[in-house]
């Protein structure tokens, strides 16, 4: 009878636990969750602190008690692991007050990422907010309720979809991005300017290109941010500079980091050490494009990585997590941004030369009401073979763009094989000429 | 001086037109359309009839004078080819009471397809309508506008979409289908019926399995459908029962129909006459999964057709067309119908082996508010490779499941290459598991 111990219960955790389960069913499963809530969903939590979500605790697809019915999973809550000894093939688990160690023979270590906190002087005062867990509404919504002004330090995806949330809540959002655009990591600046136009529109105080230095508080609260360009003054403030792997329990369970600084991984989720698997945001992946390795945490591939650590942590090799390919998707308010592949910035980093196109197209027929407008980046190689693509539109369908992008990214297309694949129409769904493809003939110079 | 003919001004011809411009700027282009108006749209036509578009004349992208102007293309409108002469390479056409002829070096046939009107008693009573041209619009509100109750015969496309028109309207609708299900050429039984719950919970009167046998009259109007079970009071009937290639003038230019009854091309849209190319719906095209010719009459593959007919009658074989994938959405109110590939009744009649799963799920994060249900059936072959996607959900975004897996249809994907595709996710876009990545599970049968 194997023992399978998962350190983690959100999306790798639980994937590679019900994996496990269905692929053994004798295995002994435990799933160890220094949290209260297991299968949670962190990416709801800027729309429970907004109110869109009436309840945090919908953000949970299974509550423990469930998941060890329905799972026959062992599920320790608000449990922490403390220690790994690979040698003796144990984990130190404490809960309460009490330390306890589990025996495993197959470990996955699903610990997630948690948010960087950069060493700005003042960053200890009480006031300055991360956002990580779903168990971290109740304390983000009490602490931001009797705030008036509130800081927001980082434009990636945590920082746009905070200011959505602070501005639900009636508050005043000044957000903070270091770099000169807002989602750096996912945009090129032309198409982040898109977003930035929007989110003043709403509202919300952008200061791009512009460094926190410093946090000022009055008796140890927050009270201002300090930038190399001015003071503002804030009531609270939240910190969404990005995240790190949670590698530690990793660490200690002998595995090795990749050059991302995520556990290193191959195909099956093996780590380094023997009989230890990482999965989700703790574990580097493979880019299928570029062929490199990436540290690129999201939901979806968590799921995956989970549900190949489990089964094959059961069964053996049985299945291999092929990568990703960089497809992300945020909103703010009504408009949906989303993006595959490789960025312009990406593309140069790597030195891969690169055409692009840049359109501006509607969501619908031109005759049909309630069309949005939609802005299209594709990127394509010497050879024409796509290389990325980034999408904003007023529509959420929009996002669906990045969706078909990412299977012809995988699949080697050009921007040919897209200008002729068969995508569907119909007045009200899509215009005749798909924005991808009006993307592929501009980007085809002619040639289409 | 290449002088090119293109006789048809719809998507087709007004495509072939602007690429053989744009590739030729010395060419002299004539586009010869029987009809007002050019670069129309026949798919709008529900719409405008239904008052969703206010204006007929929006379901035109151009007016001829625009075209003229901005494409250097002579485009002679309401005019009519009446012969065409392959040997002496001429079209004959009429225009009021005068008929003048027309010399091609190049000809496109882009006639299009037209309504099917079966031989049943009666059909030739005033009151049957047909729905063709965005011209045809001012005609059927008007003779709708005094109808309490109007029948439609067949349940494909334009039968559901017409029945969406008449209920804006205020109509009774009363719908024969003579097969056992709606849109028998798109959906299996098992999803059909799920339009036809919504039909029938909006108010239309479905008889399905049901064959039309006569039209009654009275004063040469219609005024009763009679079918095998019944007869129906009716002021007015909407004859749906599907369209046919309209190939007289493809004939006369000496070019040979294929299997389909429409008009055989190879891939650089050449028909069997020398510098005769076909275009659109006049046209076969290949069905990329099996290789097999398909007549398929939809308005993005036509205008592809254009364009690639278009380029290669000016310049040579440039550019191929590859064929299609049988990808089509339609809608009924808000729910939105989508499929692509084979349907189960398409394998079994080419006798191929299937397995399929039909999940239902829901186009949001469960916790997310405004989430629709989504029904998705897959098929795949033995080797795992998809077949097939059907999607029906009230939420248009399921519209872009379809595009997702016709390109993982056109480029051999199995299963297990669509579960782990790296499609996006964001709460209020799509489900962690995305329902496409569950329906590929559920198909697996426990491999994933």
């Amino acid at each position: 009878m194997t023992r399978v111990v998962i350190i983690g219960g959100g999306a790798a955790g639980a994937s590679a636990a019900a994996r496990a389960r269905r692929l053994d069913p004798n295995a002994e499963i435990t799933m160890v969750e220094a949290g209260s809530m297991i299968t949670h969903a962190p990416c709801g939590i800027p729309y429970a602190v907004g109110g869109v979500v009436s309840d945090y605790r919908n953000l949970m697809t299974y509550t423990p008690e469930e998941f060890e019915k329905e799972r026959n999973v062992k599920v320790l809550v608000n449990t922490k692991a403390v220690d790994v000894d690979p040698d003796k093939r144990v984990v130190v688990i404490s809960r309460g007050n009490s330390t306890e160690k589990l025996r495993w023979d197959k470990l996955i270590v699903a610990t997630g990422a948690k948010p960087l906190v950069p060493k700005i002087p003042g960053v200890d005062l009480s006031g300055i907010l991360t956002v990580r867990l779903p168990d971290d509404v109740p304390v983000l919504k009490s602490e931001l309720e009797s705030a008036t002004t509130v800081g927001i330090v980082g434009g990636g995806y945590i920082g746009v979809e905070m200011a959505e949330a602070l501005l639900h809540l009636g508050k005043k959002a000044i957000l903070f991005e270091m770099m000169d655009r807002l989602l750096p990591a996912a945009l090129d600046a032309d198409m982040a300017t898109i977003l930035a136009d929007e989110m003043r529109k709403k509202g919300v105080e952008l200061h791009l290109g512009e460094k926190v230095v410093e946090f000022r508080g009055s008796g140890g609260k927050i009270s201002a941010v300090v930038t190399e360009k001015g003071e503002y003054k804030v009531d609270k403030v939240i910190m969404a500079v990005g995240v790190k792997p949670d590698v530690d329990l990793a660490l200690k369970a002998g595995a090795k980091l990749g050059e991302t600084g995520a556990v290193a991984v191959n195909e099956y989720m093996e780590t380094s050490a023997t009989d230890v698997y990482a999965a989700g945001d703790v574990a580097e992946k493979v880019h299928r494009l570029t062929g490199r390795k990436v540290w690129i945490p999201l939901a979806p591939s968590a799921n995956k990585e989970g549900q190949v650590a489990g089964g094959n942590a059961v069964k053996g090799r049985t299945l291999k997590f092929p990568g990703v390919v960089g497809t992300a998707v945020t909103k703010f308010f009504d408009l949906y941004i989303a993006r595959t592949g490789l960025s312009e910035e990406e593309a140069q980093r790597l030195g891969i030369k690169y055409e692009k196109a840049v359109i501006r197209a509607r969501t619908k027929a031109q005759y049909y009401p309630g069309y949005a407008p939609v802005h299209v980046k594709m990127l394509a190689d010497s050879s024409g073979r796509i290389l990325g693509v980034q999408v904003l539109g007023w529509d959420h369908i929009v996002a669906a763009y990045a969706d078909i992008a990412a299977v012809a990214i995988e699949r080697g297309m050009t921007i040919e094989d897209l200008f002729f694949a068969d995508i569907g129409y119909m007045p009200a769904t899509a215009p005749v000429w798909h924005p991808l493809i009006v993307a592929a003939r501009v980007l085809s110079k002619g040639r289409l």
